[in-house]
């Protein structure tokens, strides 16, 4: 497995991966969730790339960029282990150097939900997404389910913009109780990781209602956040029952449903979703 | 030469030639300018691809998108004849269909000169480009010196977004009398075509002084407003002594330095510029 951090390294060892190329963008610290991406991107191309990069233009002035946890050591082992073929880890300097001011805003499914509560994340997103696309040049890159709205936004600007590429979307990982695994999760104490839960079980009894038969999404909106004021731990910051496409709130479910919301356990913000049927 | 309209129809074509591809963006209604940039393309790359696209996003409310000027047959004779290996010409709704949304920026070059009088300008521009890039996966793009800034916001762009492509610029062509050829040169009457070297006279008054060993931007933006000034059918929109990477306004000329402007002769607005030394 190569290790680069210079651009230009990357594009040399890139032109000397003959076959299709999948890639696995990352933040670091990895997890299950992550190594699964690696594995079916291993399955489904001839060689993987990884990306590890904590980007700080998805991350708003009073978030946890700083404190973002990391372990580039633990990171390689677990992508060796895994199958990965060259991992890219930039600094900041070479994916943002002085001059740069170039930005992508995919604009109506960055707005509600995650859009709402982080202006400017998905301007982020898009931006350094665009940017590994054009770095590896991939066939297929792999995103997790459980960041929802980014899997709409970075779909969208691949097609809006032409990208000769393919997106699939992986399931999300989940611990044993459910709580779908995340980085951020290393922040939880003992009390708060139980209380995490919340999430999963918020999502479960609105999925028991809907296999019910019940198609008011606000009914189903009313039984999440129902679930979540019951955890003393957890404060909601919003929950959706949207069309997966537009990301727009829906009155009447007619076909599929994304549920999902963000909630505060403590000082620790989660998110998860279900996706339904 | 393959004339196709569908991106899928495209990609096939672009993939079926082997070797290295240049490309050259056009709006169409070609000029020698054009043809000068697919003859260099053809001897720098095993193959040429063009797009012929009058690309709406980049026209403001009170522009000339609908009357801009074209002839497909002609433009299709004139690339075929100067060795152009496949030329995409898509619809409107190809480019922009009804879901589309998502739109790049260049921040701190869009805004002077051209961005300054042609809000949204560069965000179409630059947004149709990057579709371009990634339309037909060129190894190097010729753009002409004429649209100065443009080559700057798209050199800026490439380098932001890791675009593994080279930025090719070639000199801008001349008719006899020193106007910079422009498919907008047609929307003239004869009085206003001589008024319109207006433009060539006053850059070369203002580069005459230069190497005359002139060093005041201020006096060289002086030098172009009084020739425009004197000029009964011109309107001066803007003239520039700017710095080439940062397209800031100067006050001394240290190294090399930017002279443009932008002219109305009658309706038609004309734009034109000499880079020095």
């Amino acid at each position: 497995m190569e290790i680069v951090t210079e651009l230009n390294d990357l594009r040399k060892s890139r032109t000397a991966l003959p076959g299709t190329l999948g890639l696995v963008p990352t933040m670091g610290y990895l997890h299950d969730g992550h190594v699964s991406l690696v594995k079916q991107a291993k399955e489904e191309n001839d060689h993987v790339g990884v990306s590890i990069f904590v980007n700080p233009t998805q991350f708003g002035p009073n978030e946890d960029l700083s404190r973002y946890p990391r372990d580039l050591d633990r990171d390689l082992k677990l992508l060796a282990a895994a199958g990965a073929d060259v991992v890219w880890t930039p600094t900041p300097e070479i994916v943002y150097p002085p001059s740069f001011q170039t930005y992508i805003n995919v604009e109506n499914v960055s707005q509600p939900l995650e859009g709402k509560h982080r202006p400017g994340h998905f301007r982020g997103v898009a931006t350094v997404v665009a940017k590994l696309f054009n770095a590896f040049t991939p066939d297929r890159v792999y995103f997790g389910q459980k960041d929802a709205q980014q899997v709409v936004v970075i779909k969208q600007m691949a097609r809006d913009l032409n990208f000769p590429l393919e997106i699939i979307v992986c399931p999300t990982v989940r611990e044993a109780d459910g709580l779908a695994m995340s980085s951020r999760n290393t922040y939880l104490n003992a009390d708060e990781r139980k209380a995490a839960t919340v999430l999963y079980r918020a999502l479960t009894a609105a999925k028991a209602s809907f296999e019910r038969g019940e198609r008011d999404a606000e009914t189903l909106r009313a039984i999440m956040s129902t679930t979540i004021a019951k955890e003393s731990l957890a404060r909601e910051e919003y929950v959706s029952a949207a069309d997966p496409n537009t990301l727009a709130e829906l009155n009447l479910i007619y076909d599929r449903v994304l549920l999902s919301m963000a909630v505060r356990i403590g000082k620790t913000r989660l998110i998860d979703n279900f996706l339904l049927p």
